[in-house]
């Protein structure tokens, strides 16, 4: 159960604590930089398509298994599997994206949360939209 | 990049060939068991929540690039990035399920199309509904 690298984000974020904590706050732009060897993969991905981009939240502490939401000690500890947090377990980042230009090897996506330098490790076609 | 199993999927699916390629196609109802160190983590989980349910689909073919979607030659190959095929570099399943009882480490959910003994890596909030 070893996941490999097939890409990575380029991001003016460069920190995770000044990160936002969701795409639709403030999350600029991003760069999704693949591998070569992934080119045949990526092939149909097109300007305009939305899609669930997974990462690999190589920061994460993966012994956390509950968080105050939002990192706020007022709201009640909650079980990591309940909420977004990226310490958990498994520390894989889900990520809803609209692609905004196609390069080559990169694709350009409007509010991205994950931090410069976070390995890519999946895309698929969001839920429902594919057959 | 190594992920640790947290559970695992009961199912009577056990044929991949047999199993359905969408939950919505007549995928039977499953648990998902859940190891004990990780029952914090877990409790908020309610039935009648939708979660996220994130699989490693151990049986998968991790050198596929490219696949005729549905497994129809008559359709033209397609990048599995813009496809849910299971063959892909990370071979990550992603499952929209609705949880239907919960019973200690065990949450049963409805139209699972994962096979018998996949191992569970995470679960999630649906996008969008949690912060």
């Amino acid at each position: 159960m070893k996941l490999q690298p097939i890409g990575h984000v380029e991001s003016p974020l460069t920190d995770r604590s000044a990160a936002p904590k969701q795409a639709d706050e403030g999350a600029p732009e991003a760069l999704l930089v693949f591998a070569p060897e992934y080119a045949r993969a990526m092939r149909e991905l097109r300007e305009g398509q939305d899609v669930l981009v997974l990462t690999w939240l190589d920061r994460a502490d993966r012994s956390v298994l509950a968080v105050h939401p939002r990192s706020d000690p007022a709201r009640p500890e909650t079980g990591v599997f309940s909420t977004r947090s990226p310490d958990r377990p498994n520390p894989i980042g889900l990520h809803h994206v609209r692609i905004t230009a196609v390069d080559g090897l990169k694709l350009r996506v409007a509010h991205l949360e994950a931090v410069d330098g976070t390995p890519i490790v999946d895309v698929k076609p969001v839920l429902g939209a594919e057959r």
